[in-house]
């Protein structure tokens, strides 16, 4: 229907998550109106950022060079390392400014239904890196779902006789929401793990 | 927070139409994590299209060549005439395997708020094209919004001295939609517009 080349990235810009072939559409007409430096920009960004970035030999986060800066960072605690699913979470963890240790991305979670197993996840990085590193706490920020609740299960499991405490993220309610809005298994969650006052 | 190159295409992707900074993000991720050759060929789905694509001479609609396809096609009726605002509105027409004429794309629609007047958009090109193609009826295919409907009286003020017939687009329910769904003005406007069955 359209002319080859524009069907070409609809059907490329389609194929990203989260965009529909009208969205698809609607953001190639906007690149063909665009500014020509706008949409080369936009190019460039996308094969710069390939070539540029790579993943952290040491914790799998995205990094410029062999490490990544949080693992080069001396003023990090490497007596505490927060696993995540992906990289892209650590940058969530890290706005909370909350956490000063190391990260590892174990690149997904374990799920049966998938065929995803431990093998397939950077697990057995993880297990090298306690001992060299004086690991005593690992924080399983899973995400609170089936498999990520699995992962962090496995990750106690295989960590806790290396005598490593293991804890995980509090589930309950988000900070401004409404108990109205609430599903009953976040409250569920919120009502065991209740705290004192 | 993120290395540079990532950061740069999140702000490239944000930049976008409909793409806030969290889905930005979440693109960004996607195509780090994608085949390398996906990620090329979205890179090149880019530039090849603005390199390959320009804008039909005669009716402004995007083109491989001089003229698109449409007004290349002999079998199309050059007595009619589909005025559209946008080159994909174009696509949205030639969908519904009604329209056998040709368009013509004005570039947007007359929006004395924005500063667009008849001057910024096409109207002289159409204005051409009445007489050597021997229209006969326009159809003023513009949005059914407050500029586009000022954009289609605009139409009809200029061609009908000339002698052609212009038409709009009928305004009224969707077709499968719910009577209890409509706003008041699209329903006002599908019973002022009610046809004898």
């Amino acid at each position: 229907m359209f002319e080859p080349p524009v069907q070409r990235l609809i059907d490329e810009l389609a194929r990203l998550p989260g965009i529909g072939r009208k969205s698809a559409q609607r953001l190639a007409f906007h690149v063909l109106n665009a500014d020509e430096v706008d949409a080369e920009r936009l190019a460039n960004a996308i094969l710069d950022m390939r070539t540029q970035i790579r993943l952290c030999s040491r914790c799998f986060n995205v990094a410029a060079g062999a490490e990544c800066t949080i693992c080069l960072d001396t003023r990090r605690d490497t007596a505490i390392l927060c696993v995540v699913e992906r990289a892209q979470d650590i940058v969530v963890m890290e706005n909370t400014h909350e956490f000063g240790g190391r990260y590892h991305v174990l690149g997904g979670a374990i799920s049966p239904i998938a065929g995803i197993g431990p093998d397939q996840l950077h697990f057995r990085e993880l297990l090298a890196r306690i001992e060299p590193e004086g690991v005593q706490e690992v924080i399983a920020a899973t995400n609170p779902t089936v498999d990520g609740d699995a992962t962090a299960y496995y990750v106690a499991r295989v960590l806790k006789p290396l005598g490593v405490k293991v804890t995980r993220l509090a589930s309950g309610l988000p900070v401004g929401g409404d108990l109205d809005y609430a599903d009953e298994v976040t409250l569920g969650r919120a009502l065991v793990g209740r705290q004192e006052l």
